[in-house]
Order: C-alpha cells, then sequence, then structure tokens
C-alpha cells in the first residue's frame, strides 16, 4: 500500500475548518495550522467589541473541534512562506511538505492603499482588536465622566464607524444601543444618551449588496435609534481622532474602520495572479494556476463561478469552498489518479441569503427571494447566528446572554480589561 | 442646614464596595475611586486562569452595582497621592476634598523582600493576570506539542505552583484537572497527563490557617489527582524557568506565585505606622491613628479584634470592616457630632470560615466549629461563591460553566488571547 497522502490546511476559520470536516478519509493524514489556537465566529465579533459577549462565547479551540478526526493533526503556528515549486510550508517552528495544500488564511483590515489610516482607526478581525475597541469605547465614556471641558466631551463621545456595509451597520446599530440603552444611567455628569454614532458610507446606500427596499430600511432602522448616517461620503483623509470628509469635518476618540479588506499579505509572496485587494485568482475549481494540487478558499481568494457571479467573501461562500475542495481532494485519493483542473467539477456558488442585524427587533433579511425586516428579520438572525455558531455550550451561552440582554436592557461583558495598570489620562 | 459631608472611598472590592452598600445617607455626597471600572470577585480569579470561566463572568461594572444609590458618584482613576493633613486625595486627573476617608486599596503580590522573582514569576491579583497565565499555560502545551525534544517538553509541562494557602492549593488542583482531563485527548505528539504540577509551600503543611484534620485531607485530595506536593521546603531562588529549593531544582516553563502578598504601596506615603508587609495598623475602629475622619478596611490593614484575634485578609473580613466603618460614620452624620476613636465602637471580625476547592467533589471547608470534606464540602464551596457573586447574570452563567464542566470534563475558555499576532516561539 503506498503511503498515506499528506494535506496541509493553513487556517481554521470557515473556509479551513469546514474542509477539515468534510473529508473523512482512512488514506490521508491532514495538518491543520493555524497561529491562533482558536477558531473565531466573526459574524458576533462586533458584539463582544459592544460589551454583549465575552471572548470565549465567540471562539473554540481548534483541537477541540476537530478532537474525534484522528487522523489531523493541529499545529498553532505562523506560517512564514509557502514554497509552490518544493511542496513546501515554512512554519515558525517547523518545515511541512505536502501533497495537497488548502490556503485558507483569509483576509485582514484593508485601506484601499491608505495603511497609515490604520494608526488612528480601531479594526476588528480578531478577538483582540474586539477587546480594544471594547475598551476603548468603555474608556472614552470614563474619560468624559473625568472631563469639565464641553467640547472635549463631545468629542469623546463620538464614534464614527467607516463603512456601511454588513459590519459596519451592526457595529453602528449595536454602539447606538450600548450607549443609548445600557449606559444610559450610569453616569452623573455626562449623558450617555448624547452619543454620537455616525456611520460613514462612500456609496450612495448602506448595504449596497442587499436587494432594494432593505437598505432603505436598514437606514430607517439606524436613524430611528440615533445613528447619523452620511451615505455618498467617501473619507478624504483620517489623522488622530479626525475623520475629514467632502464637507465635513468629524473629531471622534474613536473611529472604527470597516470599510474593506484585503487579503492575507502572504498571497504576496505565491508568485501567483492576484486581484487588487491581493485575493488569489483561483481557477473555477478553486485550484492556483499551474499548481494543480494546491487551493485556496475563502477570502483569501476571488472566483468568478460558472453562473458568472462573483463568490462573495462571506463565511457560506468559504465553507462551501472548503467542502468543494475536500470532495475534489478526496476522489482523486481514492481513485488514485490526479485530475487536470480542467476535467474537475467546478465550485458553484449557492447563495443563501444575506442578512444584517440593527437593534432590538430590527434586522434585515433576504433570503431565497424572500425579504425580511423588522422583528421577524431579526428572529431569523438570531436563529441563524446560534445555529452556525460552533459548540453547544457556545449555543446556550450566548442565547442566555442575548436573553439577558433584551429583557434587561443591559449588557454583560461591559468591563475594561488589558490596561496595563495605567488609568485613563 | 449644613452642606452635605463628602466621603471619598478609595477602591471598588469587597471593602470598599460594602461600604458604599452599606451606607444610604441623604446628607452625605460619596465618591467611589477605583481604577479598574470593574468589582473583581477575586475568589473565582483562578477559574479565569484555568480556563474554567470567562472574564465577564466573574466581574461587574462598579458604576451599575451602585446605580441606585444617586449619592454615589464613581470615578475611574488612579489614586496618586493621599494628603492626610489637608484632606485631600490627589487623583490622576483631579484632586478630590474630603470629609472621611475610607481607604479600601487593597494589596497586591508581595515577594518577602524578592522583588526580582516577579520577572519570572505569574501573579494572580487581577482579571489581566488571570488572563496572563491562561495564555501562558496552554501556550507551554502548544510549544510542547511542537518541540521534538523531551527534556524541552518536560519543562514546558511542567507548572510550579508557590504557596499553600487556599489560593496555591486551588490554583494546583484546577491545573491538575485541566491536563488530566480537559487537554487530555487534544494532542497528538505530547500526553497533557504527563504534566507535572509542583505545589510548594514553606510550612509542614498546606491550608496552614485551616484546623486539623483538613490539611493532611487537602494533600491527599490534591495528591489523589497527580499534584506533587513539597511542603517544609521554603524557596531559595527563583530564576528564569527555574524554581530553587533546598534539595532540589525544578525546570518550569511556568511559575505561578500564589506565596504571598504585600498592601498597595500607597500606604508608605502615609506616614502612619505600617507593619512588615506594608498594612497599615489601624486602630480598633478601623481609623488611622491621628486621623479619626481617615478610616482603611481590608487587606492593606492589619487589625488584632477585641477578642484578640488578628482579623484575617479575606474577603469576609474586608466586608465585615466596611460595614462598621458605614455604621460609625453614618452615627457621626446623623448625630452631628464627632466621636473620639476610642468613644467609637471598636470592629469585632465574625469567623464565618473557611473553605478551598480542590477540584471535582472534593474541598475542605471549615465552618462554625464543624468540618467537611469531599463531595459536601465541594457542594457547599459552591453554593457559597454562587450566593456571594455579584448579579444574577454571573450566577446564572457560572452555574451554566461549572454544570458544563462537570458534566463534560471540558471547560469553556480555552482561548489563547493577547498574543499581539505572535506565535508560540
Amino acid at each position: 500500500m503506498s503511503r498515506k497522502k499528506h494535506i496541509v490546511v493553513l487556517g481554521g476559520g470557515f473556509g479551513g475548518l469546514k474542509f477539515c470536516r468534510s473529508i473523512d478519509c482512512e488514506d490521508a493524514k491532514i495538518t491543520l495550522v493555524d497561529r491562533q489556537n482558536h477558531h473565531l465566529f466573526q459574524p458576533l465579533l462586533y458584539q463582544v467589541a459592544t460589551a454583549g459577549l465575552s471572548m470565549p462565547e465567540i471562539a473554540q479551540p481548534i483541537r477541540h473541534i476537530v478532537v474525534d478526526n484522528e487522523n489531523i493533526q493541529v499545529i498553532m503556528d505562523e506560517v512564514v512562506d509557502i514554497r509552490l515549486s518544493e511542496k513546501q510550508v515554512l512554519l515558525g517552528s517547523r518545515t511541512l511538505e505536502y501533497d495537497y495544500l488548502v490556503i485558507a488564511l483569509g483576509a485582514v483590515t484593508g485601506y484601499f492603499g491608505n495603511d497609515h489610516w490604520s494608526k488612528y482607526t480601531l479594526g476588528l478581525k480578531s478577538l483582540d482588536e474586539a477587546s480594544q475597541i471594547r475598551r476603548q469605547v468603555l474608556l472614552a465614556f470614563e474619560k468624559a465622566e473625568n472631563s469639565t471641558s464641553t467640547e472635549e466631551c463631545r468629542r469623546l463621545m463620538t464614534i464614527v464607524v467607516i463603512g456601511g456595509g454588513p459590519t459596519g451597520v451592526e457595529m453602528a446599530g449595536a454602539l447606538a444601543e450600548l450607549t443609548q440603552h445600557v449606559l444610559k444611567e450610569d453616569f452623573r455628569n455626562i449623558n450617555p444618551e448624547q452619543t454620537r454614532v455616525v456611520l460613514i458610507e462612500a456609496a450612495p446606500k448602506v448595504l449596497g449588496n442587499f436587494p432594494d427596499p432593505l437598505p432603505q430600511r436598514a437606514l430607517e432602522s439606524l436613524q430611528k435609534i440615533g445613528v447619523e448616517v452620511r451615505v455618498s461620503s467617501p473619507v478624504k483623509d483620517i489623522t488622530e481622532g479626525t475623520v475629514v470628509l467632502a464637507n465635513e469635518t468629524i473629531l471622534a476618540e474613536n473611529i472604527i474602520w470597516a470599510a474593506g479588506v484585503r487579503a492575507n499579505p502572504l498571497t504576496q509572496k505565491l508568485g501567483v495572479e492576484l486581484d487588487r485587494a491581493g485575493r488569489i485568482k483561483v481557477l473555477p475549481d478553486c485550484s492556483l494556476p499551474g499548481h494543480p494540487e494546491v487551493f485556496a478558499v475563502g477570502d483569501i481568494t476571488t472566483l468568478t463561478d460558472t453562473k458568472g457571479k462573483v463568490v462573495p467573501g462571506v463565511s457560506p461562500a468559504a465553507m462551501q469552498e472548503g467542502r468543494h475542495v475536500a470532495k475534489l481532494i478526496l476522489n482523486e485519493i481514492k481513485s488514485g489518479r490526479a485530475v487536470s483542473p480542467a476535467e474537475r467539477e467546478p465550485f458553484k456558488y449557492f447563495d443563501k441569503g444575506s442578512m444584517a442585524t440593527i437593534g432590538r427587533s430590527a434586522a434585515v433579511a433576504a433570503v431565497s427571494g424572500f425579504k425580511m425586516t423588522g422583528l421577524f428579520a431579526w428572529l431569523a438572525w438570531l436563529f441563524v447566528h446560534l445555529i452556525f455558531l460552533i459548540g453547544l455550550r457556545n449555543k446556550i451561552a450566548v442565547l442566555l446572554q442575548w436573553s439577558y440582554s433584551y429583557i434587561r436592557y443591559k449588557r454583560g461583558a461591559r468591563i475594561i480589561t488589558g490596561l496595563n495598570n495605567n488609568a485613563p489620562k
């Protein structure tokens, strides 16, 4: 019998993990590499940032998720380089040789060429970044409470969210609720209800990828809970505490960047064709041109599927790609015959729809041609997110938190950590 | 009518908070200062450090706890100096004038004069320190899994806990359970069951303050779950990854210091008499000698009560002192007459007993002359800790976590955060 094939999977996000869970093969050995020890449920990250959930509730140890599959070894390490011609992956601690490689390293915050803006803004791609937003936003109110200057208070109590996609909309909605309801009575010198949450979008509408009339409904829901929405307002410049638009300059202690992502910078070392955001232009089967044994899935790729639709950078797409690639590799291993990319089944994206929540009982959803708004969309949103959250304990814990927040108008994770013993200045 | 008296309370721990919750006075204005925004339930901190609980579950925003008392203003700030002669407290952002002052600033980790040991050990006094222990301990296993040296693995998988008091015993027990049960099946190259947890105590027995035969029972329980206990073993020296005892040198990636505390260093600026651990020698009424309007409560003080018993540095003592001082101040404000310390009612400590948990269904407790061990003591421990944990949401969340851990032999918070994007080396 021939040696077992070795499949290396880079990244334990939605794509990499779905690949690992879809491949149940006696004839392969799988090594899953991630620089974190946990899979992160990114769709709920904004709730950690706004003190609604605690970090462990939306994260699950990767080892634990794949513990039952003895063919899978998990390595927590950084990917330093990928050597396609030698079929090697260089990690911080060792070098892995592979027969098949699945690159699922995802995306990082992208600034459209204005990388210096990262110094003045808060990103939202990891638990540490979410924890930083929570710390900075809560600290701003503490500083405002201690301040004697009205002008200073106004700046401290202004939060700008840049980007009117689902992340920005959900973030702005959650911040407005935090300040309108949760913090309302906690201070003596300031009134958190006077907080300004400003959502900035360059395009003419928020949730531009959603079908009409959902963008308009989302806009109305946001305005109803006090979010100032600026559409058709591209950001001209960002400096320390300042956002410059065409006709307006906004002073804000906290500036949250939810406007864009780009692929993990490692793609630049691969020597394959990338799009403007650094994403790998994969072949229709998700393999890399010239490297039929190497696949890429999820936010690190760009692909127009057989129906001519650009596959969006969302978790269902990553999961579907992960499952697709698992099927292709499994077929090859079982048949013992390498298949050329052109012969392989191309990936077809099944669009399950989109949803975004704005606040209490307010959401918009477009699912299989149905459009929903309000309470019904909100319940659908809750249901879908609970279902896809990994781990029974996390499902129960999150349901408990949401029920508590809904009934009591409170949030359970309003603690400031990571101060390094420095008091606010 | 005269101006309202202004009471400044420094510290939102057990003592300061109990003071604030006991004083319900129309004729006083209270300012509560803490450098954190949350009250921390320290008795469960070791469970955050060992991945059993998440941070928000044992912390509650101070503003939220006192939100219903309109006389109380909360300031999140650092105490820079206390000027007893001017009746002023200097904060980072402003200066407070007081009529009465309650100092409840607690303790910090103490090294008995060997302050350089702090560089090589992990303390357990704040959420950030607990989070650091969780990160370092979990990372050590990740590093061991990636290591090819048996010797290196042994060092990485050795955890030393210094100090055989309740904190050290509970910590060592929880670490043993984590490695024996929780992590057991998660790795491919290492066997976490081979982890060494070594508990070091200078005195001849662990839990030296507990009545016999509880120390012996605790020792047996610890040994049963695999903890190596070294009694009569004072630490000679600690360097990077090394603990030196009289007859033994232990190499360990993680060294946790639970051997001692000393008072908040601010006491050194007060110009009053302190004990060796920097604690304020308060008068029997808890006031400072020569400053009848200034009180100190909790771990920052040392006091022999009227029955000749040294009041221990535990949370019930701090709470009782907080309540006692609230009563004294309230009496003076209501009667409009300053009373000399000698005329005031002295503080009497009511010893509610001690308990420590060692692991699953194993604990020791001494309550009002009753001594309990095993399951019964363990249930009593769970019950008491749930009752005293502040906040209904936290009680429910912690109960859920404990039930889950008990039934599934798992822990819900096994995530590594705060890596700053560095992979383990």
